[in-house]
């Protein structure tokens, strides 16, 4: 199921210096989350391991170090303005903690139809929610809205250099706690965690290969990258709710030239490997964040004898409505 | 709902040094597993919590540790003939682990209503199974059998002082990680975990509190402690299922003289303090591990600017059968 990419000499727009910058501003607002092996995976894939736990993260997920590196960017003027952002997911709680922690506005756009446990969060945190029509048209409007009455700054989920500097620093914690690594995998959805996993890699240890797991419900980015241009994500339908986005042109041009290859899992390999997390490690994991569990347990990669690293996103699941 | 408990001068069975060289004994064949910190708790309780994470240990409990100690403390004269212990739980799959990687043979008597997951695992440690009417008498005689057929050593699942000594190294690491605690509270069942805690607490921080968490459906422990004597577990109800058995007499007396208070907490706390470890720590752990939990969250005990220790005693529980 692994398809290789072509990889093209585009220029970027992250170097690992900025990656390093985020690194240092983001450490007193983050957790240097921790490094899990398990016997278990160890044995199952005769490989080693190393899961880096983001689902521990402040806001159970990766976002908050995007979002933090974002917001501690912003001049002091730029600050005064505050941020807006749309989002229905992590992003959002992310946006709102860092701008709390900054002491600046932050306006968060959400569709009406986003889960009432994520609006409350997002206002847990102090930031104001807007709500809009589901669709990228009236969300795109609704915080256009807000710039013009407030001259605040967008700051985008993905597609936003300070952002992928910000997850990269996933990886690179990952790599100086794991050692040089054979196979990094990520999950893909917006390509934000995995542009920033594949620039961290790139220098940390070079040799690695980088994968991105997509789920068969959502794989605009495969086709994108196939087609050499960013397509839609057309009624995406997955259990991984995180990775429903299209590339944008940031996160498109680094996965194009970093990234080694895109592998395509099924629902039933999401849950499937969620499930032997939480049964297995004892960590509550989400479906986005299994994606790369997935990849590894049913896609017959090549992973003997590898040391392999795995990024476990997320852990923002609702203990109701569990998918077994 | 807290109570304290009278302090006497019984000679102890097991000391300090047992504990350390138990510590030293077993380091090969266990995790040294993390110690986490959480925001939420730290915030809801005005303090500072440490959660020793037990249900990342070896078999998905603490209980690999006293199993290891007593099968490595067996002189090779005793190994040659074999283990016995009796077992519905997570024991029964530590003496399997703890003898296969001694490479000696394991025999454990489980009830015939035991849960056919539990009996699959100690199979698949390849220990043997013996199967007996539930109840105490049939146990005893099918463990007696054993032994008169291979002269095995019996191995109890508390009632002994390696498998305290054992068990006590779980306290011991927590301490060595989180530096000195006001307070430690662990789980109270037949008490070797509660022991072990309360010996390494006494010597490694001789100032703090140790607080056993024992289950309403299932408090024979308090009323032993408070009639002075051991008073049998009789028809126990909680959903805590490790923590049915009655006191030892080892550990009536360790937890008689070393043990600050028992705090009792209903299933009803136990559920909503392990939905709320899922749910804001992201760790799986089985009901008999949220008791201290629930007792922090509940029982209004006095915590604020506290340091406390948490066990986690494990993290095995049926995905398929959550209760909420």
């Amino acid at each position: 199921m692994s398809k290789s990419l072509a990889i093209r000499g585009d220029r970027l727009d992250v170097d690992f210096e900025a990656i390093r910058e985020a690194a240092r501003r983001i450490e007193p607002c983050i957790h240097r989350t921790p490094v899990l092996t398990s016997r278990y995976f160890n044995e199952l894939l005769g490989a080693e391991v190393y899961f880096k736990c983001e689902n521990f993260q402040r806001t159970g997920a990766f976002k908050i170090r995007g979002a933090c590196n974002a917001v501690l960017s912003l001049d002091d003027e730029q600050a005064s303005r505050g941020v807006v952002t749309h989002s229905s997911g992590n992003h959002g709680q992310a946006m709102a903690l860092a701008a709390k922690m900054r002491g600046i506005k932050a306006t968060v756009v959400m569709p009406r139809n986003a889960m009432a446990v994520k609006l409350a969060a997002v206002e847990g945190y102090g930031a104001q929610v807007v709500l809009c029509d589901p669709g990228e048209v009236s969300r795109q409007a609704a915080a256009d809205e807000v710039i013009r009455q407030t001259n605040a700054t967008l700051i985008h989920s993905y597609n936003d250099p300070h952002i992928v500097a910000g997850q990269a620093t996933a990886c690179l914690e990952l790599i100086e706690e794991a050692g040089p690594l054979d196979l990094i995998l990520a999950p893909l959805g917006g390509g934000g965690l995995l542009s920033g996993t594949a620039l961290a890699a790139k220098v940390m240890c070079p040799d690695a290969l980088v994968i991105g797991v997509e789920p068969a419900g959502a794989d605009d980015a495969l086709r994108s990258l196939e087609a050499g241009r960013i397509l839609p994500s057309v009624s995406p339908r997955t259990i991984a709710d995180g990775l429903l986005m299209p590339l944008g042109d940031l996160t498109f041009k680094i996965i194009r030239k970093q990234v080694s290859a895109v592998v395509i899992v099924d629902d039933d390999a999401i849950i499937d490997a969620m499930r032997r997390v939480w049964q297995r490690m004892k960590v509550v994991i989400e479906p986005s964040a299994a994606t790369a569990a997935a990849a590894l347990v049913q896609a017959r990669m090549e992973t003997s004898h590898k040391r392999i690293g795995v990024i476990f996103s997320g852990g923002n699941v609702d203990l109701d409505k569990l998918p077994w």
